[in-house]
């Protein structure tokens, strides 16, 4: 039969949602695309694809996914606005375009680009609860910054991996890492660009910097942390409501995020 | 029997509250504060008394509540630290006083202000579906900021004020009013500060002030809208989840905002 590959982007807020992969009995970010695809094809299953999961809590701006729409094609702009009109409002698509079949939305990705929003409030903001970890506790920007080099480049990750997943390979390549601080609305950045991220990664990363930046682990740690190849080097795992897929990267991550370049 | 009567400024995220005032079987803020007292009072009910009442999914920055605690003193801080302890996480306290008990949280004020924040994205934004009017048409700025010079001073605004409220004198003066575009964000920021509003008063203005902006309403339409005293003069009210009680004044509001004065 006739399908027509579809690649859109979408953003959505991760809070009332347990994940993107579809789960029997959940709210899922998968489920309600194919739910809003169900009633397009009269009940047909679209299988919907995404670059990568996210768990529950976890927000996208920058999410993408792919799908083979059986039956006659539809202008890639009329997909996203039928989809947008059936989809519930915590998802939004903003960008849609119809690709090859040999494109596929999680192997031909180039990077991934996640970010991390910390709120320094002493008490958490009744208006971030959802958006951003709460870390009231003081911290050196300087430190972070500076043992955040040591994640660039090409390591084993094993250290700062959630054990479980059936991931073998925990090598991947950290582009670039930037630290901001915004002092007026008390937030602390993240910005992580890779070529990929294990489970729960982001996470653990941010936590750890956290604990050097509060002066808690000494900030020349990540060398050995990284050698050591043990989950049980880092305990703490930042709150997944902090953290955003913020893009995905189909062509060449771009020479500016390039510092593991640089650094060799 | 002794007490003490505590004025405490709070924020909350009015969009899991059923309104500040306590009702039974409602999530209300009134009725979260009453428990957390009940807490430190062994059950003992502490009344609390609110500036105004804010409505289902209406925000605050700054309302203000006072209570009468029983027994012995606690400094301000004290109770302030504690009640955030107890409080649910939608919810801050972030400033404290002890004051006279001929200090009312109701009749002592002198003014309020009130923002309302409009989303202009095409379709909802996910991320401020709870704290946003969403309103995806063209707006006129110059247009609106025009007609609302009219709305400036003292007016009977029967024609802006939901029916059904017990209020007879619906005479009000209105200091100030400013519009403010964040094209960045896609956002539109009213303001409104007065001696006191009616009920859905400023989502009643802004859908008015909407409508003039979209052109479906004549810019010098608000003189003969406040003359007729006629609710049915106009329809539209802009959704709870667009405002925030921003700030209560107990001291007289400042001079610059008050327009009022120079229009005379």
């Amino acid at each position: 039969m006739m399908t027509t590959r579809y690649k859109l982007t979408m953003a959505y807020d991760g809070h009332l949602f347990h994940g993107f992969q579809i789960q029997p009995n959940e709210r899922t970010v998968q489920g309600v695309i194919e739910e809003a695809l169900k009633k397009m094809t009269k009940g047909k299953r679209v299988v919907v694809h995404g670059s990568g999961r996210t768990d529950a809590g976890v927000h996208a701006k920058g999410q993408v996914i792919h799908f083979d729409y059986p039956g006659k094609e539809i202008p890639a702009k009329n997909m996203m606005l039928a989809l947008n009109a059936l989809m519930p409002i915590d998802t939004v698509f903003f960008d849609s375009e119809i690709v090859d079949s040999d494109f596929h939305v999680q192997y031909s990705t180039k990077g991934k680009w996640y970010r991390y929003i910390v709120d320094q409030h002493r008490f958490t903001d009744p208006f971030n609860r959802f958006y951003t970890g709460h870390y009231p506790y003081p911290l050196d920007i300087a430190l972070m910054k500076k043992a955040a080099k040591d994640l660039i480049g090409e390591h084993d990750f094993t250290s700062f991996a959630a054990s479980g997943g059936q991931i073998v390979d925990k090598v991947r390549t950290i582009y670039y890492v930037n630290i901001t601080s915004d002092p007026d609305n008390k937030k602390i950045i993240f910005d992580f660009i890779g070529n990929g991220f294990l489970y729960n990664m982001v996470r653990i990363l941010v936590g750890t910097l956290l604990e050097i930046g509060n002066k808690k682990r000494p900030v020349d740690d990540i060398p050995r942390v990284l050698a050591a190849k043990d989950r049980q080097e880092v305990r703490t795992t930042a709150p997944a409501s902090g953290l955003y897929l913020q893009h995905v990267f189909y062509e060449e991550v771009p020479k500016k995020y390039r510092l593991d370049l640089k650094k060799d």
